[in-house]
């Protein structure tokens, strides 16, 4: 699906190498939104967010954003009054060079955190980046906002409706602190269909549930998370009603670019060597089912376990018997790898073969299914291992 | 301390080779208690307890334990049926040798999850083993309980009561799979005072608290800890009540010896290469500090800028961030590395400087405390960091 990436019309990028942290390569993007373009986004829900998540938020409930500008490097989060005062800075930048309000700018930050976050690059890099705003650099704007993403990551959808071609193109980035809670590291999603920001609002919403907000690489949820959803009207097709064909059709191209989107961050999960989807079942109540499912997910264990293809499915047993399910009644969970039962009745599944489980260990891919006989809640969520370079990794990001 | 482990009047250790599952090193110990002693004990919370802990439970209800059999190499966790059979099997054994009742035995398990647990090799060194009790063999045992340990670890305390001495010693094992709740991995102290099992185990309750309840290696609470504490009354010093100068001298001297043992336990986490002390003070309550201590100790960022000496405050600040404490106004936050305050008012704070956040982590051990400005309740828990040892030891573990 990357190697088809669908440009959007009335959305445009560009992307440039400001020096803000990174040496020989793009850290700085813009994107442009025709006008009459709607927009809607969800935020990170940690309490030490980011200037620039505060800043697009403020922006964001005044007026429709015409300008998004989205560094690498620094996270400008953890930076006080004057991460505050340089996020919006740059906005008032794209501003003063465009005529927009500095209020229709969206400023996007991801790197390192803590670190003040130098203006006078954006300052240097505007004026080229107004002047190669293209409709077709999605691939060279998802490279720009990579930080320990080792792949870019897009996806693009398109569809037809009343004999128009509708199309849902989207990138992100991310790779570690990822748990995310309402929004993903960052991600952004255009499409040129036409609609108001109320509805798009709902259809993000509905789209990230399932998407990023089902996603794990860590359980470090980041201070910058962040997803928009983008519209320009430029297809002249209307989606105004979620109920109607257009509604439905829109809405699912929207969640399968986000899905593809969050599964390619686990994919590229920092140091991660196998995907892995984790499902609870019969749960009492979806809250119950996502404790449990997160409580496997995280267990350093249960990820190292995976790291070696080692099917010591008692670290699962172990992390659902933690997870703090009430009133469990063990002799009734039964978990799977894949299609092999390993645990039923309060042990390991009469049936069980080491063989059988160590031949699902060893895919790139695989599933756990855990039922927890309370109840008749499902979720599925999707992580991914725990290996030597997820340590070296993050031992060594700032050295 | 462990240079000089007192030995404990009226309790009697053994240990031997069974072939359990190690080969060349002692894997079963047998621990005898002079009759008339009294007994407390509590276990994990994980839903999947092992079979020992239930049976341990059962035949500690009914009456007071003479014999701890306790075996490493295999945790009889997560074997149904059988593993309770095999479990109720070892303390038939030794009920049959000695003439006591089979639930005056107590069976305690740590090792691999989910095999058989075999009891030919307990009824062939049983003999062996109750020939070979004496009181002075606490460090033997303390090695014969060991998994992935790298040391024994062994905690000994004696105060003066009435010109007559009173001696506390206890042992125990844990690296990996820890955090216990209501108990570690296993430990197992014991003491010559005399006290009503009822005092007693309001003693263990008050002890294990801020000591092996506030440990964390890496999240993952066991299913067979316990913890039991023991008094044979052979000192002849009765302690009844406690808030009498004996009950507080006998607290005190309980508390230090789990403290120590946790510590332990803590120094010799799973690859690790530094112990962290993390105080979190100012808090709403202690549960609103504990969500946040135990956050910011399972981080895998925050645990691999540890390992990598960095003073990534900024990992420290965003696990914080995430922590979900409510109504939390970052700006009241503050944080700091032993004596260097890294964090305040939303952000860096404006005396830190990066060379007195690294002379702090290059530290072997160091505290993290977070003041977070909601009320005054305070909590402190110790955890370690997350190398790449970590990975190896859980990677490699069963092949």
């Amino acid at each position: 699906m990357n190697d088809d990436v669908l440009p959007v019309a009335g959305i445009y990028l560009a992307s440039a190498a400001a020096g803000i942290r990174y040496r020989d390569r793009d850290d700085l993007v813009l994107m442009a939104l025709a006008e009459g373009s709607t927009a809607a986004a969800v935020f990170t829900r940690n309490a030490f967010c980011a200037a620039p998540v505060t800043v697009a938020r403020q922006h964001l409930e005044k007026t429709s954003p015409r300008y998004l500008l989205i560094n690498s490097g620094n996270a400008n989060a953890g930076t006080g009054d004057a991460g505050m005062a340089a996020s919006y800075e740059t906005c008032r930048l794209i501003a003063a060079a465009t005529g927009v309000a500095m209020n229709q700018v969206l400023p996007f930050s991801t790197g390192v955190i803590g670190e003040d976050l130098p203006v006078d690059p954006f300052a240097s890099a505007i004026p080229g980046l107004l002047s190669s705003l293209r409709e077709d650099s999605w691939q060279q704007a998802a490279a720009a906002i990579m930080t320990t993403d080792t792949v870019p990551k897009l996806a693009s959808r398109s569809f037809e409706l009343d004999g128009k071609t509708v199309t849902v193109t989207g990138m992100c980035k991310g790779s570690g602190m990822i748990r995310p809670d309402m929004a993903t590291m960052l991600a952004f999603v255009a499409t040129d269909a036409r609609i108001p920001q109320t509805e798009l609002q709902h259809v993000l919403e509905t789209a990230v549930g399932p998407s990023f907000n089902a996603i794990t690489v860590d359980g470090d949820t980041s201070t910058n998370d962040a997803c928009v959803l983008m519209a320009s009207g430029a297809s002249d097709v209307e989606v105004a009603d979620k109920a109607s064909d257009a509604g439905q059709a829109f809405q699912q191209a929207v969640n399968d670019v986000c899905m593809r989107l969050a599964r390619s961050i686990v994919l590229d999960g920092e140091g991660a060597t196998k995907l892995v989807e984790i499902v609870v079942e019969e749960a009492a109540s979806e809250n119950q089912a996502r404790d449990v499912a997160y409580t496997v997910a995280h267990s350093p264990l249960v990820k190292t376990a995976l790291f070696a293809s080692d099917p010591n499915w008692g670290r699962i047993l172990a992390a659902v018997g933690r997870a703090g399910v009430e009133d469990l009644d063990i002799d009734r969970v039964r978990i799977w790898l894949d299609d092999v039962c390993i645990v039923s009745q309060g042990g390991r599944d009469a049936g069980y073969t080491e063989e059988a489980g160590q031949a699902v260990m060893e895919q790139p891919t695989l599933t756990i299914r855990i039922a927890l006989g309370t109840g008749d809640a499902v979720t599925r969520i999707l992580t991914c291992d725990l290996s030597f370079d997820y340590v070296k990794i993050n031992a060594e990001y700032r050295t």
